[in-house]
């Protein structure tokens, strides 16, 4: 069951993302619709909530976490739309919906993407934030672009491009996830320290052990739904992804090795919140929802 | 004639990128390669320069120079990798060598214009100041996100694009380049201001009238030169440009008129330094050295 704490976090991270756009890119700019058709697509808005959540349990106020919490949807919708380029993933469709460069063009699509990366730093840096210094605004926006950038995000995407299906082995799996969705996942945690009041290099090491291992939890879990959905929905066999030599870990590890991983990896997140000297059953009911989920 | 500290600083900046990549990005991740080929291949560093040549002049330490320099760079960088891809301006060769995309991949491209991007904004938010404080550090940020985003080169380039060879109005035009070129060249203004100790809304808003006189000449003298150069080289008839129908400000003015434009936005960048409390004889150099080049 999903913590209750998620649609609201998620209701509140709609508005915001909404405002921030409004503010920032007035309508009668050309790239303002192509920003907010991906901005707007909805998703379970993940990255969002654990900035609301991690930061809310560490102390800060929720109104300074409402840029970090847009600027890292930003720069996550943003790969989105660069991912599904032809020249990338080529994808035609994006939560059921036509991708940005289907509903617009390519050059639009890239230009929108190019845009909400600069909207994520300029949010960040312009929001009036009520007890965040300087000196750690500063430091959310190097976590930010840490993040996102060449030994980060932009790292894993690359490393999955040039994998060209061949089987690869499970440490560069593992670092290609790591790169492509745990830098960001883990930004979520720096974030969120920064925005709040705390200053404690434990408690921030415990952090990023939680998110670490949920974000790759997340990846190991997409992995079985894609064979586990295939059955049920599709009627492929159980398995298809190892015969199609996918980089997965149910290729690499089995399907029940794979499952094993991801509860290891629950595991980790959990001991790592026990570690805390706060209340963490919000985020271990974020965690459980994380691993049980079925889409 | 070129001001004596153009190549100085040009060489500092090689320097600088070449360091900034190597301490940031090591040769390992895949996007190095790809962002070094395209941030060292050379150019006027028209950017770099105005940051330290203002920088300097205000009072700011070289060294505080460097990151807002390098930032700035790997922004206009990043732009050409993308403003050259297919689905943009499509062009196979930029300065005499095969552009990003035909040199390695079109994913590559769009890959390290995405990290080249982060890489700016890692910069400016890792430097090790000596004496800008952190709350002018955001400054730095905010206006480097503002000046390439949404409603600063994202939208000239957008504008660019949509345009598709039609004759638009002059306003349109300026418009245009003053979004496309004008943002970031107005933006090392701002980066310099920032940079410095100087806190006074007079001299910022002067040098940003130079700045904006500047850029806009800048472009005046691109459309004059793409007429006079081709007649001396190509043969091609002056005035060819015209009759192609591009909107340019010969197109738009005449020769003699984009001329006398350029003349007017010369003196009208001269006549904000001279308001200036500051030895701007460099700078005026550099004016009238981009306005009487012939490259």
């Amino acid at each position: 069951m999903a913590p209750t704490s998620l649609s609201l976090f998620q209701q509140r991270v709609e508005q915001q993302l909404q405002q921030a756009l409004a503010t920032t890119v007035p309508t009668n700019f050309l790239l303002h619709d192509a920003m907010a058709y991906s901005l707007l697509l909805g998703g379970k808005r993940v990255r969002p909530f654990l900035v609301y959540s991690l930061g809310q349990m560490l102390g800060a106020k929720l109104s300074d976490l409402d840029a970090p919490a847009v600027a890292i949807e930003a720069i996550h919708s943003y790969s989105l739309i660069h991912d599904d380029l032809p020249a990338m993933d080529n994808d035609d469709l994006r939560r059921g919906k036509p991708t940005c460069h289907k509903a617009y063009s390519e050059a639009t699509a890239i230009l929108a993407g190019d845009a909400l990366q600069a909207f994520a730093f300029e949010l960040l840096s312009s929001h009036d934030y009520q007890q965040v210094c300087p000196r750690r605004q500063v430091l959310m926006v190097k976590t930010l672009a840490q993040a996102a950038g060449a030994t980060g995000m932009c790292a894993g995407q690359a490393i999955d491009l040039a994998q060209t299906n061949q089987k690869i082995t499970l440490e560069k799996l593992e670092l290609m996830h790591r790169l492509k969705t745990g830098a960001l996942i883990e930004s979520t945690v720096k974030l969120a320290y920064y925005a709040s009041p705390v200053e404690d290099e434990q408690i921030l090491l415990d952090l990023l052990k939680f998110a670490s291992a949920l974000g790759l939890a997340f990846q190991v879990q997409d992995d079985i739904l894609d064979i586990e959905s295939d059955t049920a929905t599709l009627g492929k066999t159980q398995g298809s992804d190892l015969k199609a030599n996918k980089a997965t870990y149910p290729a690499l590890l089995g399907l029940a090795g794979a499952k094993d991983k991801a509860a290891q990896l629950y595991q980790e997140a959990l001991a790592a919140l026990e570690r805390l000297p706060y209340d963490t059953a919000e985020l271990a009911r974020f965690a459980h929802y994380i691993i049980a989920r079925k889409f």
